[in-house]
């Protein structure tokens, strides 16, 4: 039974485990950590961040690795992931902001997104980042419109829509016909000759993406064919496709007896596709790589045995966890220090005034007490990332462990922070 | 046609009109405060605001009407009810903060949630609120111990669940039995003999919540007949119940057939059952102020026609209005600069990296074009209130008008103000 439990808990992180009873990231004291930096608390493990980008550099070592901030975008981990060779993934000019601080170079970063503003395309031409990963016709034209302005060549790839079912939530489905995303593939071609006569622009890439959480590489495998298939006529037609930029993120564990793809696995299943392929190829994970590299820790507030239903309430909200509240996602939890009791079926809660807002319903946990931690894990990607001020509730704290070494990677908000764009 | 488009924005806001095919609010042209201020743009009409506290105060003149801060925590917004006479219905040590900083007596504050913390009940307690509506037998004794540390008796009503159904969405449904809310009321005289029991408590009052947008009173009688028949017994057996705190919002109109109750059908339906009641009447109404008050403007930046299917594509995204994606909720979107054109069949959809950031699906809106400015109705409850940074997008500005006048009541944020806690 423990060497079992001991086994999970590796399965989401090699790097945590319980120690007498105690869970440890990277060898530092979950329990401290709360107990200094206060609860809700997010914290990372970078090891696992370094860990992940090698293996996706292991297994796709011609590729480039461009890492998908809108998963995590805390400055401190996009840096983490440039500091392995890492480019970036950016899908707002807050985003491209965010990766420069990091020192992401403007070559190794590439920005996709439908809805992008005249102020983003300006700010990421002038920055002269790789490419634009352009959604519409409409788009060419507005990229050709500000590279006349700025006198630049902007380059670009068209993101073609496989129309691919990679089986996973709706929301997060992103290849799909019926998506607002990306460019029919069939009528992609006539875009890139539109493309072509355009002035401004530099066509360079084939973009695609199909979504995220993908836990069954088959998807990929019929959206590259389709996607080779594309490259093959454009070479064909005098293009000179430089990067075939494979979105569309591996799926992580989130559930115990969840099975989840290895970038190896990814690279086993698309790379004999790509053998004739000249294109460099760029993939943009960011739920793969800092997904299971975070944990929110939160603490008992209250606990309601109503009979019929029993309450865990926590301190942590769907404020600070949407995943459970909009997709209806588990998170694992798990005690930060281990009581030798029986389990309980309950229901964890958070303290926002409404239904939706719960971590874990009618959940097997061991039984707590009020005061004691829980860490909720898998918590790294789309955790803070989406986190809200619901109910004026200040945003939480992040930190950043590596080898039993601890940085505050955002403080905790106070109210005033919460306030302060009303009164200056 | 122009004659029951007009009767039908007046339903929503009487402060809303086209004037020569432009649409003002409170006589403020919105399309040059888009300009002006830029997109996306929270818009609150200050007048109509005043008018739903006082129908509140003419519908119920023995009433303390205290505004539920949750709806739209900005302090400005809460000093608006506050002029008017509210008091305030807070959740959280944020909310309160806000209630207090927009100048709210603490003497009209009541403090409602599952998960108050430690350190929110200090403050509270300190600050000296009317009362806490307790949520668990728990929370009795943490509230029993601050008052003992700061030398205070600590005005409590029990929250009680009269477990009746609400008839709305199961995320804001918080009366019925298997909720985590409240104590099931027939459990309440036992917790409520408990609560005499504490020599730190003063009990004071009966506090009930059945859930938001309610568009049916029927519950409401419902559960006022159960709260009387607690009343009744708890005054015979010797309590002061002082204050009957009714929660639970009336509905607003969210789709254009959608007819909604008024505070006065409220008061006509459940005041025979309070006739006996020498209690006073505290309501919380928070959806049913702000909801109508509030426009979200947003732009055009591309339209997409996939043959098989239409969008438009906006700058609001989730990360500014989610609920559509959270409740699959309904928001009217009209033109704020008419076009004399053909209607067309689209969905309306944000710039976020996601399927589920969507505004409206197959909706029938007025032909537009890339520049243009559209208008989404119902927009100032749960609107900015849950507004996140997803896709590391700034928070939106909010301009709050009244006859004519502007007043910036939160600014726009920057890509700093993103980031600034990862670095100070």
């Amino acid at each position: 039974m423990v060497k079992l439990k001991f086994m999970l808990l590796k399965e989401y992180n090699p790097y945590l485990e319980y120690k007498n009873g105690e869970l440890f990231l990277e060898g530092v004291s979950l329990k401290e950590l709360a107990k200094e930096y206060g609860t809700p608390l997010y914290v990372y493990s970078a090891s696992y961040i370094r860990d992940r980008i090698r293996a996706y550099k292991e297994a796709f070592p011609n590729a480039l690795i461009c890492y998908a901030v809108k998963a995590n975008f805390n400055p401190h981990i996009v840096a983490l992931t440039k500091e392995e060779g890492a480019g970036a993934d950016v899908v707002s000019g807050g985003e491209l902001y965010c990766a420069l601080k990091a020192g992401v170079e403007p070559s190794k970063i590439v920005y996709a997104g439908v809805g992008k503003t005249l102020q983003e395309i300006t700010f990421a031409v002038e920055k002269d980042i790789l490419m634009f990963n352009v959604e519409s016709h409409m788009e060419l034209d507005v990229l050709n419109e500000v590279g006349e302005r700025l006198g630049k060549k902007v380059r670009v790839a068209i993101r073609v829509n496989p129309d691919v079912d990679p089986r996973t939530h709706p929301y997060i489905s992103t290849g799909m016909k019926k998506s607002k995303f990306g460019i029919d593939i069939k009528q992609a071609k006539e875009e890139y000759r539109y493309a072509r006569s355009l002035k401004n622009l530099e066509v360079v890439g084939i973009h695609c993406h199909i979504g995220s959480q993908i836990l069954d590489v088959s998807p990929y495998i019929e959206a590259v064919e389709k996607v080779v298939g594309l490259y093959e006529e454009l070479i064909k037609d005098g293009f000179d496709i430089k990067y075939i930029d494979l979105g569309g993120g591996l799926g992580i564990k989130y559930q115990p007896d969840q099975a989840n793809p290895e970038p190896e696995d990814l690279a086993k299943a698309i790379m004999p596709s790509l053998r004739g392929v000249q294109a460099k190829l760029i993939l943009e994970p960011g739920r793969s790589i800092v997904g299971n590299a975070g944990i929110l820790l939160t603490q008992v507030q209250f606990l309601k045995d109503k009979g019929h239903k029993h309450f865990v309430i926590v301190d942590a909200g769907m404020n600070d966890l949407i995943r459970p509240a909009i997709y209806s996602a588990y998170h694992h939890i798990v005690p930060v220090v281990e009581r030798d009791v029986k389990y309980i079926k309950t229901d964890v809660v958070g303290p926002i005034c409404e239904t939706g807002d719960f971590l874990a319903l009618d959940r097997e946990i061991p039984y707590v007490e009020r005061g004691d931690y829980l860490a909720v894990l898998s918590a790294g990607a789309y955790g803070f990332a989406m986190s809200s001020h619901y109910n004026a509730r200040p945003k939480a704290c992040e930190l950043l462990v590596e080898k039993g070494k601890v940085k505050v990677i955002r403080r905790r908000e106070t109210y005033e922070d919460i306030f302060n764009a009303c009164f200056s």
